[in-house]
């Protein structure tokens, strides 16, 4: 089983701009649309999608509460929050330019959790993550949820003994590699917090894989460097053209967590979240991909072993 | 008297950033706060500080009419709206880049209006318009109001025989031309749809002036080219930092119309309203502007005949 957690869920709303966003221009906007937003219930949502079990766990607001449930309700993720009494789950604008690659991400701080939401929530997690299941932590931490709970959060799952996987930056990345866990995917800017003065990306990958079991480096349109044990490899997605990169990342993570699980192997589970990011990116939502088309990119996935 | 008229109102969501908008990042915001959105409500904010009497006019959607109405109490707003039954006033978003001047807009479309509404509208300005009065038609016409609409409601206040003022753009600024207004203030852009090919800017405003008794293109911060009757000015603000320029061109429609309604000269008028424009920009916020720091920055507005 695996287990996501989002400790700062949100509502993705889209603008769809009609032209190219300008400054000094009224950037009119074609349509407005909403979608599933956080790492966490990004990342369920590709392993729902690949039909690998799993269930939400994190924090929900009440103030719009049915918001956030129904879209978690059409997108098939089976959850089970923490409600945050009279609090609004926070919202986050994807901009789509009319004819541009990608997207721009702008995100809400999200309300303030107290010691008693954190409380319900670890008890959640006694209650069911076994030694066998995976947890994955994935996203920026609310206001109230400071490093020392993030920390108690790792040494519990740490006690437990599951796998433990971090979608994490910043302050929250570092203290996750210091407390101990199996697998992080900062992407390039991310990275750099971890790297000694002067370091190659290539020696700062191969340093964290001493002690963490995958480390795997994103680069956006590059692809993603990734270690595991003494195997290093270049991993490059086929050229396809980007309508939106919103949540590639998660797709990516929750893609390879599937196939880990799966009992796939390393190369065989870093292809296809690859292949299934590479379809993302060309679906307008933040979450969208197609599992037939990810199973096809994957053959045109190139793997170099540096 | 002087009438407002929007006809797509909007709340502005301002959003703060913490940084400088970069893609492939996660933008964070700092802090969101919302404030008057639409070009007439914001003239009338000018006007209501500048303690000229005036009345906004237009749609309202009753779905959220209650924030709408919130604001224009707290701006101190006199208004009489036209309810639009269950639908909701759009939304605009206002980015403000931490230590950047300006700001990005981005405008949703907003609701469609029918013909009973249309009819509500123009049964109000029929009832209250005088031909003393001035009437300002500004900002984006909503779904359902059509071109014929717009030049319905023009000849209707010609045949009032009030003063007709518009801040509108592409073929509504065309049609509101050609249906004979007397106040325009096209920007650098919406300028070009009037221009003939290869015409100069000022010979431009030198033909419009022929049929329109005050012609003002805004240059953003580079001021404004300026005609009226044979008098031509090029009006630049004095030198200042720019925290939010959304709703600076609005500023200066609206304090414009009240310097001439107060009988100020053309020159006068013209200074003023850059002032009262240029204190609007040094405030974060769509509307805000101090009119003691106006009448200090009014004296090193530069004015150059042209």
């Amino acid at each position: 089983m695996i287990y996501t957690i989002t400790l700062n869920p949100t509502i993705d709303r889209l603008l769809y701009l009609e032209e190219v966003l300008t400054k000094e221009k009224n950037n009119r906007l074609e349509s407005v649309a909403y979608d599933l937003g956080g790492k966490g219930h990004h990342g369920s949502y590709a392993m729902s999608k690949l039909e690998v079990e799993n269930q939400a766990l994190g924090f929900c607001g009440t103030t719009n509460k049915r918001q956030l449930e129904k879209i978690l309700e059409q997108k098939n993720i089976n959850h089970d929050l923490v409600d945050v009494y009279g609090k609004p789950t926070r919202e986050s604008y994807v901009i789509v330019e009319k004819g541009v690659s990608g997207s721009i991400l702008i995100t809400e701080r999200g309300y303030e959790v107290s010691s008693y939401d954190k409380s319900l929530l670890v008890d959640k997690i006694e209650e069911k993550v076994k030694p066998e299941d995976t947890v994955l932590i994935a996203g920026s931490m609310p206001p109230g949820f400071e490093i020392k709970d993030l920390e108690q959060l790792i040494t519990l799952l740490n006690k437990i003994g599951c796998f433990i996987a971090c979608d994490l930056s910043g302050e929250a990345l570092k203290a996750a590699v210091k407390a101990g866990v199996n697998f992080i995917k900062p992407n390039r800017f991310e990275i750099l917090e971890l790297a000694n003065h002067g370091q190659s990306l290539l020696d700062t990958v191969k340093e964290l894989t001493k002690t963490i079991d995958y480390v795997i480096v994103s680069q956006g349109g590059s692809g993603s460097l990734c270690g595991h044990g003494n195997e290093f490899y270049q991993i490059s997605p086929p050229t396809i053209v980007v309508k939106n990169d919103t949540g590639a990342g998660d797709c990516f993570v929750g893609s390879f967590l599937a196939s880990l699980t799966q009992k796939k192997s390393f190369v065989d589970s870093l292809t296809f979240a690859t292949a299934c990011s590479a379809s993302k990116v060309q679906h307008i939502d933040s979450t969208s991909f197609s599992v037939k088309d990810a199973q096809n990119l994957q053959k045109k996935v190139i793997v170099e072993k540096v």
